[in-house]
């Protein structure tokens, strides 16, 4: 049972709405949140004394959780990351020194910080600011853009690389990693290239032994084991009597029964320091006395340091604290009862529901499929998958690149390995998926979620381009859901073939896009006749095209719909039926080299393309800013309004159907 | 001064040659290397004694050299892991057992012990072997095809665990890696993935403290202090005296002043044994007796372990041990004096050489150039840049995902990064080339070497995919030179722009295609005129379009040919003023999403393609097996004779000359 505490209720959320629903109300502001209304940038914050911060701290973390009530987005990690926020700002200064927050969806604490307080209510709208660290938003504080994990150490190590090539303008910088990010190859490579280097960087280990879900691999259990071995090695600890004391006395004996605990009490953070990067911690990362104190001494030892902060993901919020894995990332919820809203009365499951389904029951029927994620078991689906085959379920961590040649590898035996993979998070498995697994022609199925326009996540989340750079490697074959059914046959489908197969699907509900019956995956289908033109889309913007296909009754023109199913190999039946027709294609996915480009390439080959008339729609050459889904498809040029102009600009009317 | 031993010299070479060249001697090769003519198989190994197995040592590591003399590829690796070789396959049965050899090129002893001993001198020719373990050579001894770094612990962790999953089929795996590809951070990755999922693998460190060329980053440092240190913990040492003997005398004194170093020598391996991998060595690699007796104790301890193998590159080779760096890939040379043969003459320069020499001309003026190489500094010509600008040197180690990010943060600091990564490797950086450097919009220059057929290395290496995969990237911009005046003119201009450009550039030599006045890369350029036809190509395919145009002459055609330079944006005034021609593009890129493509979607955005007739010629879509660059190009159908006969189908014969 959660106790709320006292002010946390219905009358906390009656005040956020009218604090916030409408315009910024700067009086009704600073009437809710006295000392946050008169920090209006880090200097302000500088003036503090040290017993107003944990205020501070309590009325930001008041706006997080009424906001994200609000708009939806990330909560747990940005509340367990407040107090960081706070002492980084109170000890240094950023307009001078590099501070980069990894993965940046923990970072509102330092927007509020920073100067976006009043606009941080419109956070994920369209215009609004962004969920992440951007540096369109804030060039100087936000020095540098992040959404996928693991970029920030390379980051702030390039930027104090630059500064120190610039004679007199020597720079400090700090970067917030999570102990999930710190899972990810690039991260390792980076914290290497850093005790190489020797440069002035602060990594803090921001760790909520969570990452996401649970984390898992190694790493995450050496870091656990640093905090239940008990010898904590302060800042300024003395090595010398270090050693004799606790070496002297109760860890020798241990020793002798307990090999493996001795070597990681011996010195903690020995990993780190193996590579050259000076270990300090674990220390509490939600008490700012502490994180002030240990930050002023950190803050001019110029060379690589590491410290580790454990803090709690969802901090100061019940439900959040104790599930912090539902409130990761929320939607709009009531703040007394932590119930998320508008998911009242039955609609078609996602995308993402109907994957994990399918491969649960094809996974019941062979006994060789197995499902891998790279520790996004809830947002892809397999936790259900893995609560069925917890030994053919494999969560290998933040590790994309891992997963895919860990993915060949089980092919190589037999098994039927299904990658379930973010489209943006696919881009770090790119090499591995040409090199490991498209070359050897190995059966690996490719679950490509995310794929298309994401909604209110930034730009970097975007999953735009898989259908590009997937159908330019030999031996695949790609291919897209336009609904749950298609996604259900096709999973089943893509087990059954040979080589690679990437399925892709859209962040978004599946309902049914024409009848169930008569279906027939391995080849595309016409959805709609059409006498005058026809849309070829590949996955749901076919819903799209059909309400389109219907306005474009009334303008007098016949218009068809196909679903290609397919973008390699195309189905040459389907092109070559509609090939008398101008055809429209549309898809969600970049219009550099996509599946509109295949069917001009398809055409060309043939020798065709003089013969036909096509032209394309899909995402233009551009990264689109956050908004909803359907605003960023309206943003796109794929709304319904926006197809009906393509088709009534391309097509001409009909000579008598005009008069 | 190097000495050589005594049975070394010319009588060597010329023995080799009667024994090579043709087709392969039973008799002659029994009579020269009588031990190694009658191990056809691991099985005969198995029966020798371990007294001759260094004799077998030797006849190997004759061969490899003999043979790298004649067909020149990978030398000083693969005369490194002779031993290695032996004593796997002398302890395990590789029928059974798993064994991925990372990168591969140092396998070739194990291709030679496994039943491919008379093929080995067809090694990288056309039809030959591979230089690299291949699954469609041998699909149980090559279990796992690799070519880039760090693969190899993802591959045998997936092995093993689908092995794990069919019951009774228990299986060990073993891999070996360098230490080199260990600062991969798939590596990293799948090491930590590893020693969470605590399956029967074992990593063999081949530890020549070299990869290809001298190793960066920390890692590296830390596995050299290993070796210094003094403290060998043996594979059946005795964790208790260790500690006592060691910690109670010297070593405890010698803490008082050395804490860094302390640390290291408590217990070697820390690294490892800290992500749940236990470490054992470091011990001599190329010691028969120590490494058969240390994997026959190892074999069956059913835990992840990390056996570390000290191994001197180029073995056995006077020469390529002094120096490694020049021997690690070699074209042929004569065995008696190391002098590398065809070189004699001047010719061209590389593409290679312009860039660096053009790079360091352009740094020389302005202070913000800086170059970055993961861990290909001679490769990528950047090691000269290095020697002049050493502070505005960074290589980061076999880091690609790193080294773009990295770039990006020096770019956010006004620097102007230069990276300069293969093809076939920048496919490793590509999530960091969307998510921070294009859509953070900064100026990043990629020298893309390697770009298009790569000749005698694995498909592995190919450069095929990089026109695709970065033309779908908004913001970039893409060109590639198709001469060394384009390239250093294009480096220039590239360094003045504001966003991401890449640049890309053969794996050839760049002779002058047409004068070098008059030039202006900015836009296209036409070659020759052309009344019936036009050849529009990017890169130095240019100049088999020259030739196959002056061909084609012959036949009545005239065909135009012009570098269109720019595949990114594409020059519109060129296409503008060739559409009225039949056009052929001509590229060494896939012809899925390629240059080709991009021109067919230049004409439907403009409402033209029923105006203009175009077809596409480049690398189809498969992977292209090893041979030489102008056989692949020939396989590719981008031969003189391919392109002539591509323009005559295409292009209808003027009915006048045809008659």
């Amino acid at each position: 049972m959660i106790i709320l505490p006292p002010d946390l209720g219905e009358r906390w959320y009656s005040v956020f709405m009218s604090t916030f629903d409408d315009d910024f109300q700067p009086e009704r502001f600073a009437q809710r949140y006295p000392l946050l209304s008169r920090i209006n940038s880090p200097a302000d914050l500088k003036l503090l004394p040290m017993d107003r911060l944990e205020e501070l701290a309590e009325e930001i973390r008041k706006v997080i959780i009424e906001v994200a009530a609000h708009n939806g987005g990330h909560l747990a990690s940005p509340l367990g990351a407040v107090e960081l926020a706070i002492a980084l700002h109170y000890v240094y200064d950023f307009s001078q020194d590099f501070l980069v927050w990894d993965v940046g969806h923990q970072a509102h604490a330092h927007k509020i910080l920073t100067g976006r307080r009043d606009r941080f209510h419109l956070q994920r709208r369209k215009g609004g600011l962004s969920g992440y660290p951007t540096r369109s938003e804030d060039p100087v504080f936000d020095a540098f853009g992040t959404g996928h994990c693991g970029t920030s150490i390379s980051a702030a190590l390039g930027m104090v690389t630059a500064a120190d090539l610039t004679p007199g303008n020597e720079r400090r910088a700090v970067c917030v990693i999570g102990d999930g990010a710190m899972t990810a190859g690039i991260a390792f490579e980076a914290l290497s290239n850093l005790g190489a280097m020797k440069k002035h960087v602060l990594v803090i280990l921001n760790d909520n032994e969570m990452s996401i879900s649970k984390n898992v691999g190694a790493l995450s259990t050496y870091l656990s084991r640093l905090l239940t071995g008990g010898a904590y090695n302060r800042a300024k600890g003395d090595i010398k009597s270090f050693l004799e004391n606790t070496l002297g006395n109760r860890l020798f004996e241990k020793a002798r029964r307990v090999e493996h605990q001795l070597k990681g009490m011996i010195v903690p953070g020995m990993f780190f320091e193996e590579i050259g990067v000076r270990y300090i911690g674990p220390i509490d990362g939600n008490c700012l006395p502490t994180l002030v104190e240990c930050l002023q001494n950190l803050r001019d030892i110029k060379k690589p340091l590491l410290f580790h902060c454990m803090t709690t993901k969802g901090k100061g919020y019940p439900y959040a604290e104790v599930d912090p894995l539902t409130y990761h990332g929320v939607g709009p919820y009531e703040i007394s009862t932590g119930q998320m809203r508008g998911k009242s009365g039955p609609s078609a499951a996602t995308f993402t529901d109907a994957f994990a389904e399918a491969l649960i029951e094809a996974a019941r029927e062979d006994g060789r499929i197995v499902g891998i994620t790279a520790a996004m078991p809830t947002g892809t689906g397999l936790a259900k998958f893995g609560e069925v085959f917890p030994d053919r379920f494999f969560d290998v961590g933040i590790c994309e690149q891992h997963a895919v040649t860990f993915a060949a590898g089980l092919a190589t035996q037999g098994m039927k390995p299904v990658a379930a993979i973010y489209s943006t998070f696919l881009q770090r498995g790119y090499d591995q998926l040409i090199h490991d697994v498209c070359l050897q022609n190995l059966h690996v199925v490719f679950a490509i979620d995310r794929a298309g326009l994401v909604g209110e996540d930034s730009p970097t989340q975007q999953g735009a381009f898989d259908v590009s750079f997937t159908r330019a490697i030999p031996n695949i074959k790609v291919l897209a859901a336009r609904d749950n059914i298609d996604l259900r046959q096709m999973l089943r489908w893509a087990l059954q073939q040979d080589g690679p197969v990437a399925l892709r699907y859209a962040r978004d509900r599946g309902p049914a896009i024409g009848p169930e019956d008569g279906r027939d995956v391995t080849r595309g289908q016409v959805l709609r006749e059409g006498r005058d033109a026809c849309f070829l889309s590949i996955g749901p913007i076919a819903a799209k095209c059909l309400l389109a296909a219907e306005a474009l009754e009334e303008f007098g023109l016949s218009v068809g719909v196909a679903d290609a199913r397919f973008v390699k190999p195309l189905d040459p039946d389907l092109l070559e039926s509609l090939s008398a027709l101008p055809m429209i294609t549309v898809e969600e996915n970049t219009l550099e080299g996509g599946f509109g480009s295949a069917v001009l390439e398809h055409f060309e080959a043939l020798g065709q393309l003089s013969e036909v008339r096509i032209k394309r729609v899909g995402v233009p050459d551009r990264f689109l800013p956050h908004a909803t889904r359907a605003e960023q498809l309206e943003d796109a040029g794929l709304s319904v309004p926006a197809l009906i102009e393509a088709a009534r600009s391309f097509v001409p009317l009909p000579e008598i159907k005009s008069v």
